[in-house]
């Protein structure tokens, strides 16, 4: 019977408890939110005493099921002022589900104002310790120190130093497979609630864990057969697929094509550097420059889809891991960058720092739109970096992400909803999308539902990119998403698979039946989802949102875009009836 | 017939319109509110081409009415996204009423970004004209010049830097009777607005002017030796009274005394310096340093109560127009700064780059919480301020404001209500101005409802500050500023008098009647008020505020305040009943 282990940092006490009841049947996103939606308060201040933060693992996390064992991370975001959750991939929550933990909720507030701790979590049970020594270094530094002090074997959830100084654009860091801090649990700022509780990591060491139980083995096994057969025949998911070849920046040429790339502060939909910073040109520099640069690398174990990466210097020596998609568009395109060596380094930087890598290249591009730096100039957005990570003022404005940045210096230009920067995808030509990050319960985010599938790759059938009328479109994307992926613990990604293959689909229902001895169905899993949204949309609503903050920038509404040369002309009415059914 | 001018900033004209029915019987911010629910989008950006700013005369401005004259200017604020509307003394209000102008309309933008304009209006007309070599000056450097261009009879209304580079927390400047840059319409950041609009400064020469019509003069003569009376008879307000003798600093011991004056960012309700920044003091030392210092200076003609003051330097040349209560509190007690030579070149700063004191004080005292400077080191405020009049990156977060700086450096304790810092008077041992700090549509604001009357001076009755229950009470005050002070002109003290003397109230009103030809009586007036004040909630709401928004912040719920020990206990239910009638 797994547990949650509870964590007041203001006594200092961790104690495990008896997963009550109504959380038994769920997990990642769903159980972060349930829980933060039962014990904090809707209207305390993110940083403060009363927020929580919650680590949860999904349904399937821990057991074979394929490409799953994400970790879902929520609480009250600091950047948004909204419900949060937002998950990574890499070793925890693989690790944390095999101590046989659902979810770790941390509490309080150390008495000591500054003092950080480190959380050991292991089969004997769980720990405080002063995180001396670890501290007010880049995470390059700190992660092999800690693996060094604890074991290669654990996992490391962890803060760089933009979450010790409490910065809104704090992600927080999950060691991969081979213990770089690369992955990320990035949005929302939940690393500077994880620094406003004293909490400088955790440490995972499942050695003798006692596992995940199956209720029904033989219904997981079939479910996860349906889904690995439906992973391995899609020609984005399967093993020489899109993603696993080129990876997910597979997207920038066929973003940039639809004329949907937001290019220097979202000022056009088309970037000419585009192909310098492709998937393509990624895969070609791997290999022409050999050494340890590589695509098809795998973020966490089980993942059977394989889209990471490793990225080399000239020399074939390691640069950085990874190139995602939307941290190359972020910090090239977004800032009018046409080189991956230069989005290599951005993006090195804010692993180090520890800071959400679309927050980040959204707030240099408004800060390039504000006269600090000039579009294009790779070396002065290092420069801005670096300021993050050195904690001077400006760097403490760029840290509080895009939205204070704007206010900061006056920028009436700035792409965020809810306080959060939008990523890849410009919603004026791409409407539903525009729906999703105007109605999303975490503000702009293309994982809350991923409407690009339909509206621009022909995945789960095909639809007019320009057509306004996607409330209904938007709403199927938004609940399924919450449950689907978000609380099953699989990655989005074998969404591409699921969308297309009704067998697949029913196969992730199938893991989660097995895991748990339900018999849902797919409708079942449906109306969850839209349970769990229902839910968050109650916080934001206690915490003082409305359906005017369900609203892109009105900037985007008077301003066209090119070379669509559309505004983003969805009504009002029409993005109200997203949550009206 | 009076008008109102219209000055479009993107392509540059500026024409008289006839004042349409529905405005004619308002003035000040009836009509400043009613003009922007009129004309702006409530979800516009308040800096962006959609918002507009209104400068609007008081009903009995440019008349003999005793102690009025004041200007309203409205909009959209930056600082609080909420309507707002902030008037000043000084002599813009009578010689934009002796023009035959009720309002300045301005909207747009200027097309080329950064250019800086003037708006000269005299009886021949309007014309705008290029700023250039006007700008990137402080103000104490650029009124003399301007005054040197245009006759030292003009009034001007300007900004400063901080309003070119659209801080926050930029006021909106208006000359003195000496033409000295020091009476502002401080709060909201107007003057970020007015930046926004690339307007620098209006000149305002009423030569020749037409004057203001006045429809019943027997009535208006009446109501005005009613007022005159009133104003002669309180002790406050009289002739050698204590607004007269001391300043408006005399409640700098009243207030800490009753332990409500905010200390060291709001962390206690007494200061041991407060002795030294008192009105007693100011007074003490103008007298003993003599040359220019003054109390009972005027800071706009045909005031009778003159509480204004000129702060003499040791050897009597002058330092600095004007030593305010809220001034001093904010950056001395507040700072924990208790010297009246360092609250006066704090001062002067503020008056020199252009910003609101108030906002300017409790922004240095969060940034002396987030570890920038130790409270009582006032040679690092005055550094701080440097660096907002620097426009540093520093001087950017500071001058956007108490809620931004707190946000960037991860302060929870940040004293303000809608994004608008505090005044002079902690909220927890007086709970009915926590409670107009919580539901005034403009974020926290003393002058929205003066509950300290009752509340601490036993003025206008005597109610016990620790009561929570005022929903009735701070509704009447909320109403009756609306307009009996904020719409008609007149300065807000005189409600001492009339709180005290039902002939001044009415004095007040036949003044009005007078002008208007109207038949008002008292309750009329505060009728017409409370539906300012709904008109004014309305735009907050369709800009997305809820009673979530209608708190105090969550620190003063939980953190008791010495001396009284007490915290913000006026229940939520009490704090909606105040607009709920």
């Amino acid at each position: 019977m797994s547990k949650i282990l509870r964590v007041n940092m203001t006594d200092l006490t961790a104690r495990f408890e008896d997963v009550p009841e109504k959380y038994r049947l769920t997990g990642g996103r769903g159980l972060t939110s349930s829980i933060t939606c039962d014990e904090v308060p809707p209207t305390c201040h993110p940083l403060g005493p009363n927020n929580k933060i919650t680590f949860a693992v999904g349904i399937v996390a821990g057991t074979s099921a394929p490409t799953s064992g994400r970790i879902s991370i929520g609480g009250k975001s600091p950047l948004t002022g909204t419900i949060k959750e937002t998950n990574s991939g890499g070793m925890a929550g693989q690790k944390l589900a095999r101590l046989g933990l659902k979810a770790i909720i941390v509490e309080g507030q150390p008495k000591e104002k500054g003092k950080l701790w480190l959380l050991k979590v292991d089969k004997a049970g769980a720990q405080l310790q002063p995180a001396d020594g670890f501290t007010s270094k880049g995470l390059y530094e700190t992660y092999p120190m800690l693996f060094k002090k604890f074991s290669d074997k654990v996992a490391i959830i962890g803060i760089g130093t933009s979450g010790e100084r409490l910065m809104s654009m704090a992600g927080i860091c999950v060691n991969d497979p081979e213990n770089r801090p690369s992955r990320y649990a990035g949005r929302g700022g939940m690393g500077a609630v994880m620094g406003s509780k004293g909490l400088k990591a955790i440490i995972l060491d499942d050695a003798g864990g006692p596992g995940v139980p199956i209720a029904n083995k033989e219904a997981f096994d079939a479910g996860r057969k349906k889904l690995v057969a439906a992973l391995r025949e899609h020609d984005i998911t399967k093993p020489g697929g899109a993603l696993n070849t080129t990876g997910t920046a597979t997207l920038i040429n066929v973003i940039d094509e639809a004329g949907a790339l937001p290019t220097r502060n979202f000022s056009d939909g088309r970037f000419e550097g585009a192909n310098k910073i492709s998937g393509e040109t990624l895969k070609e520099t791997c290999e022409k420059r050999g050494g340890v640069g590589m695509v098809g690398h795998s973020c966490s174990p089980g993942c059977i889809i394989k889209c990471s990466n490793v990225y080399p210097r000239p020399d074939g020596t390691e640069h950085v891991s990874v190139q995602e998609y939307e941290s190359i568009w972020a910090l090239g395109a977004n800032c009018g960058i046409d080189s991956l060596d230069a989005t290599g380094e951005l993006i090195r930087l804010c692993n180090d720092y520890g800071v959400d890598t679309i927050e980040a290249g959204v707030t240099i591009g408004v800060a390039m739109e504000a006269g600090l730096a000039k579009f294009g100039d790779s070396q002065k957005a290092i420069e801005l970096m670096h300021e993050i990570g050195q904690g001077t003022p400006l760097g403490h404005i760029l840290g509080s992400g895009a939205a204070a940045t704007a206010s900061t210096f006056g920028v009436v230009r700035c792409p965020t909803v809810k306080g959060q920067a939008m990523p890849a995808y410009e919603p004026r030509p791409i409407k539903g999308i525009g729906i999703i990050y105007a109605t999303s319960t975490m503000g702009a985010d293309h994982t809350a539902g991923y409407t690009i599938a339909p509206e621009i790759l022909d995945i789960g059938g095909s639809v007019d990119k320009l057509v306004a009328e996607k409330s209904a479109l938007a709403r199927h994307f938004l609940h399924a998403t919450a449950y689907l992926f978000d609380s099953t613990g699989h990655c989005l990604f074998i969404s591409f698979a699921v969308l297309d293959n009704p067998s697949g689909l029913e196969g992730v229902v199938e893991e989660c039946n097995g895991v748990l001895g339900t018999s849902w169905t797919v409708d079942d899993v449906l109306r969850m989802g839209g349970d769990i949204v229902k839910k968050e949309r109650a916080f934001n609503k206690a915490a003082g949102f409305t359906s005017v903050d369900d609203r892109l920038p009105e900037f985007m509404k008077y301003e066209k875009l090119p070379p669509h040369n559309v505004a983003f002309d969805v009504p009002d009415t029409e993005l109200d009836k997203t949550h009206d059914s």
